[in-house]
């Protein structure tokens, strides 16, 4: 098999420190390609090639240095960034996968990565829908909207549902779920373009442009007159403070994200949290990781989903990995539209 | 039956604005008494002779004229201020109620008051204990201490519980609910005679002065050097901010109460909510009086630890209407030591 003997990285340049979040954190580089597993005596490795890798804003946690370990590992400076991704089995020391295969899992921001423990790779089920929806919509993205909905808000048909950052890789799928569940739904995002978005393609029943808002509370009673069943927060700070007091009785709140806090040198204050007592509110905060086990129930029924064309999903994709730092960071000023990916190869 | 024909009372005098709340909100007026029931035609109240009556903080808010009613309705200025009490029935137009019943309910803040709706009174099934106790731990506050502990948390047994505001009518039954589970628990309070309650009558793992702490969170770092499980909150702001980084995975804080925040112009930020999400916590409100359907059961189970032994009580009681006023403005200053109410007669 023809190798390329060079391996493109993007690696940790350093640690990030609380506040502005910018490329320079990040420096793409030029490695050897890892030897492949059968150079390895007894390895039970498998060589893959990097296709598509998932930009996240959790990411950006990981590259702060914490004192105590929160719930992802800290990315280590001078070493590769990891994430999730689209990857095709280059070759294989482990009876599970063979060349060519395709899977998706955990792997290095870089063209080939020697991946030590394949257990934690999936195959890729459906090959007939893009692969590049396995970092998204069929992957944890999709998960987290699945359980974040479903599990978390246990929504009711005919409740009235918010989704912030409706146009984002969570929260256009988050949208779609509900209207499948019969529930009214209003989105917000960052661009006259996403609001367009919400309402044509997705369907929500409206959405609007926060930025062109002057005051949030007053939007909310606009569009809620008669107020909230289910917050799906991706955003937190401000928007979840204007929420609370928009909140029905008995309302229910899926804490999955909180985007317009992590570039803030201190978190802003919330301050009507009273409200979650006399609505008798449940907050609750999830983290996709703890429902892996779920996985393959979510898959078969997104997939059909989007055989059926019932759910549709926007990707904004940048083309190779020079490009990923910038797409990267472009998350946290809403520059994407849809989920962003970076395509490292298309083969 | 010889009556007295004058019915000292605590009316409204004004609305309380947002800020500093005191005495003259509040007037001490002799009106006349309120005719038996048996005087009006066809009428089926109940006239009653009060006891005993509650002093609660959620008074406060009901003071306060609001453009949208909240969970409770808010008081008229120059009416009877009112609330749950203890009380003897003087004279019945209702079959269910006959002279020298006792009852609990909700009544005046009055010598005697006419009840047009005696369904809501509920008899006292357990005379031999102290009568007052049907303001508190027989009462909402013990039903709140017991739904908000059992239905809201969920404890198991072994998990590290912490209550603020933790010799108050509620939380001085959350610690002891807790330790009957087999939790670890730890309150603070906000004297030195307080936190020795906690510790030795109440029997709490242990106790502290929230004002000696010159740093909350170092405190709770020291008291849960494994983190917190459960958090019964009654005071919300500052406390609820440092308690959330000490939370463990999946914890859980029922909100009952925030007293730190009532007499505020505008609340307290919250500014640690993204521990909601990387520590999978879920914060929920209650109010108790969703929870009316399991008063019986709660009642006989409580009556049976008090008279077992299992459960102490500490009540602060002021004598007398005209102390009334002081007392609730008291809660909010942390003057009551154990549950405040009043007694209004003896007999």
């Amino acid at each position: 098999m023809a190798m390329a003997v060079t391996n493109r990285r993007v690696i940790l340049k350093r640690y990030v420190q609380p506040g502005l979040f910018s490329e320079d954190a990040m420096e793409v580089v030029t490695g050897e390609t890892p030897p492949p597993p059968g150079a390895v005596a007894g390895s039970a490795a498998v060589l893959v090639k990097n296709l598509y890798i998932s930009c996240d804003p959790y990411m950006r946690n990981r590259m702060i240095r914490h004192e105590v370990s929160t719930y992802v590992a800290d990315y280590i400076p001078g070493e590769v960034l990891t994430n999730y991704g689209v990857m095709k089995v280059i070759s294989s020391g482990h009876p599970g996968f063979k060349a060519g295969d395709l899977v998706w899992g955990v792997t290095g921001w870089e063209e080939y990565t020697l991946i030590d423990k394949p257990e934690s790779l999936s195959k890729i089920n459906h090959p007939d829908l893009p692969l590049s929806y396995y970092t998204g919509v069929l992957g944890l993205p999709g998960l987290s909207a699945y359980v974040g909905f479903f599990e978390v808000c246990k929504p009711k048909k005919g409740e009235h549902v918010f989704v912030s950052s409706a146009s984002g890789a969570v929260g256009q799928l988050v949208g779609q779920l509900a209207k499948i569940t019969g529930c009214h739904v209003v989105g917000s995002a960052g661009s006259d373009e996403k609001v367009n978005l919400l309402k044509t393609k997705f369907g929500l029943d409206d959405a609007f442009n926060y930025k062109k808002e002057l005051d949030l509370d007053t939007a909310l009673k606009r569009y809620f007159p008669e107020g909230i069943d289910i917050y799906f927060d991706n955003v937190g700070g401000s928007t979840l403070d204007a929420v609370l007091p928009n909140m029905r009785l008995f309302g229910r709140i899926a804490a999955c994200g909180m985007i317009s806090q992590y570039n803030l040198e201190s978190p802003d204050g919330v301050h009507n949290l009273f409200y979650i007592i006399t609505k008798r509110l449940r907050m609750e905060g999830f983290v996709v990781f703890d429902y892996k086990g779920m996985y393959h129930q979510f898959e078969e029924e997104m997939a059909g989903y989007l055989k059926e064309g019932k759910v549709e999903y926007v990707e904004d994709i940048v083309e190779g990995l020079d490009a990923a730092p910038a797409a990267l960071i472009g998350l946290f000023t809403g520059r994407n539209v849809g989920k962003q990916l970076v395509a490292i190869s298309r083969e």
